[in-house]
């Protein structure tokens, strides 16, 4: 690892705002801010306190770039642990670039995607699990999901990790001991307590492994593919849900040629609604790629839901929607799929029940009067299991995570099974030892340059 | 004014960063900060230095929202003059609306567009012009008009406004005090000298009016709406001058629906480019909406690109291609207007020998190889006079002090027309007094509530 460079990025999103920071970390960062920095009362950053701020100009020579505000923190009391300035500046894009560049010019290094993290980690500020934590937290953009990174970047999910490493460890010592005397035929790892050992950190993992399934979901969000003939109202049943106008709503059929997402949070939970192009046979170019997106869509989606135009229905159409349903059901059996009616206000209490006969679980709603929006978010959440949420459980939500702890599963079971055969200490030992190996993978303890290279990929630069 | 409220907006861009930072203003800033923020070393924030940072939590209560760094300004030494705290979070869109909400529920209110800034400017800490010129600051995106904010921030402006008022000021007061003696005939102000100063007034006056033609077209960019056929390869020519892939490129005519804009900075200047719809007749509802708003985009353009296809030139489209220049150069007689023949290299040296018969003016270009590219580019930049940017000269880009000068160099002809015809001193005294109020409109000097609403009305949310 290069921990020579002083690093350089831009911390806060890209784009115009009233400000933007600019994040400097490294051995030199204090020196060279201090170059390109003049305080307006004439002081040496070189000179000044941990944890101040002051005002002046960024400055290239003659030329003044900005006017800004410098934080200072002296290394290890800093994010990264190292000596850290943070340019706060103006937040033109224009004057962001020139100090970038301003700073690459005097030797610092453009940060790669998740350094300042990865560098607070290799000096010990957090530990692995805790530092994609960081990621998770500012992907987050609910309650659950936002609680869940908050959680494991306290240190919640990888103290508890950590705590049966070091119980497992201690035992994997005095079985290792016993190997030193191993003609002697002494037991000092009590057998009854590592036992009992194994099956409560089985326990936990096994916990933590099904927590899986609801914090995927919980961390990305559901996605939800709406579907259905063109011009059924799909846009405008985003709308409703969305309470916005995001989606083009146009009477033209096929308007919407590209996919588009939205988010709504229901109770918490994160829903990423997928409006597709319809599904009816075309001959345009720029359509037909729109419809094989929708059924890469209904692909990649967790709940499908099929919409009717409730203005065109009549026996013939009905018909044909059964035959389609069936068709999806049949294609994605394993898929929930939720068949709703639109346009509700256009029909009679007849009509209702004929198309109830034809399919019975329809779902009646009118996306313009925002009639059964509430009944169809409230079918929406039953397919999520929230229960372990609201226990304030732990939730496993990192995909790393999750392949360490069944990697690590698979190690206590073999464990477990040489404890019941009474196999020897020192194949026993193997398992031990790779079973710590996957812990310490989760917290960092165990880490080589290519996991911590895949892990920091993930993040964005300046973090 | 009312400045009892404490005021909380976000300052950087809103979307996910690594950071996002929201500041709060105002009498309570420091302590609604310490009712939400918990120190890691227990620390009071009321308790701390100016100028001083400090880690630690934002709580609700018993729930954790997020880990912060909170900056500490007490007042004046703060951008406001107020005191002010800056909470550096996590930047999901969640965590900082979180927060706000916390504010706001402490007390807080939600900041008005340009209210920190308009608070600077009633707390003294800046003249209305530079006010205005940390707007165009942050909306600065190349070298010229980051260059023309900077300036106008730094007083560059203000400061020759405000001196020529001051003497002017000094006239007033002279003349006025011979009307409390007009009985006795007496000169207290010097008319040679007051002579020469409404000379030297209307000298400044007349070339910060002048400099606000090159102005406003730098600090905004300068349009070009490139237009043509469908097909001809608008898209690949933006792409060329933009050396990205931003605008769709497809083989299919009326791709490009929605107009598109980009920009590209030749020389320090920005250029607007505006990809426009084709200008065929069309029966789609869809694409008319496109022609309609080419039409716009060619009224609102400084520049107009007419783009020619070379690999579809025989003598009949030629007539043609000739027949709609001359129409576009009838219509538009005042607008530049290139007509550029893209596909060189499809075409013989006796076809372009042949094409120039017909369209003297032409300019031919391969956007796909990037040949003549550079020449198209020098051509724009020949529409802009940068002569008064490279002299370091003041320049005007700001609609409303353009129209306070024109108003201020009206009545300071009238005062320069009394002093030719010797009208009396009290009349000239109003005169004089109307040139006052426009100059102190500018500097902020005079001001009114209308006023300031309208100019802060135009700055972001933060600043």
């Amino acid at each position: 690892m290069i921990l020579q460079d002083t690093i350089v990025a831009l911390a806060t999103p890209s784009g115009a705002g009233a400000i933007a920071v600019i994040r400097v970390s490294g051995k030199n960062a204090i020196k060279v801010a201090e170059e390109v920095f003049e305080s307006v009362k004439g002081k040496k950053l070189t000179k000044q306190k941990t944890h101040t701020l002051h005002l002046g100009h960024i400055v290239d020579g003659d030329r003044v770039i900005d006017q800004v505000l410098t934080s200072l923190f002296k290394g290890p009391n800093s994010y990264t642990g190292e000596d850290t300035v943070e340019i706060s500046c103006h937040g033109s894009t224009f004057i962001q670039q020139q100090i970038i560049q301003l700073l690459l010019r005097k030797g610092c290094k453009m940060a790669q995607a998740g350094e300042f993290t990865m560098r607070a980690f290799l000096n010990g500020k957090l530990d692995l699990s805790q530092a994609e934590a960081v990621a998770d937290l500012i992907a987050s953009d609910n309650e659950a999901s936002h609680q869940i990174a908050m959680q494991q970047m306290r240190g919640g999910f990888s103290s508890e990790i950590a705590k049966l490493r070091e119980e497992l460890l201690n035992f994997a010592s005095l079985i290792e001991l016993e190997l030193d005397f191993s003609e002697e035929d002494v037991e000092f790892a009590d057998r009854t307590q590592f036992r009992e050992l194994i099956q409560r950190i089985e326990f936990v993992l096994k916990r933590l492994i099904d927590s899986f399934a609801v914090g995927n979901v919980i961390k990305n969000g559901i996605p939800v593919a709406i579907v259905g003939e063109p011009n059924v109202g799909k846009s405008t049943l985003l709308n409703a849900l969305l309470n916005e106008e995001r989606a083009i709503v146009s009477e033209i059929a096929g308007t919407t040629r590209d996919t588009i997402e939205d988010e709504l949070v229901i109770d918490g939970i994160g829903f990423r609604f997928i409006d597709t192009a319809g599904i009816r046979e075309t001959k345009d170019v720029v359509e037909s790629i729109g419809i094989q997106k929708t059924f890469e869509k209904i692909e990649a989606a967790q709940v499908v839901i099929y919409l009717i135009d409730g203005g065109k229905l009549n026996e013939s159409t009905l018909e044909k929607i059964k035959v389609e349903v069936e068709k999806l059901k049949n294609q994605y059996p394993l898929k929930p799929l939720l068949v709703v009616c639109n346009k509700r206000d256009l029909l009679s209490e007849e009509q209702i029940t004929s198309c109830q006969t034809y399919i019975p679980e329809l779902l009646f709603m009118s996306a313009k009067e925002k009639e059964g929006v509430e009944g169809l978010k409230d079918s929406l959440l039953s397919f999520v299991n929230t229960g372990a949420l609201r226990n304030n459980e732990t939730i496993v939500t990192n995909t790393r995570h999750y392949d360490a702890l069944l990697k690590a599963l698979e190690e206590i079971e073999k464990v477990k099974w040489g404890l019941q055969t009474n196999i020897s200490a020192d194949l026993m030992a193997i398992d031990i030892r790779q079973a710590l190996y996957y812990f310490g993978e989760i917290t960092g303890q165990v880490s080589n340059d290519e996991l911590l290279g895949n892990i920091f990929a993930n993040f964005c630069i300046g973090k």
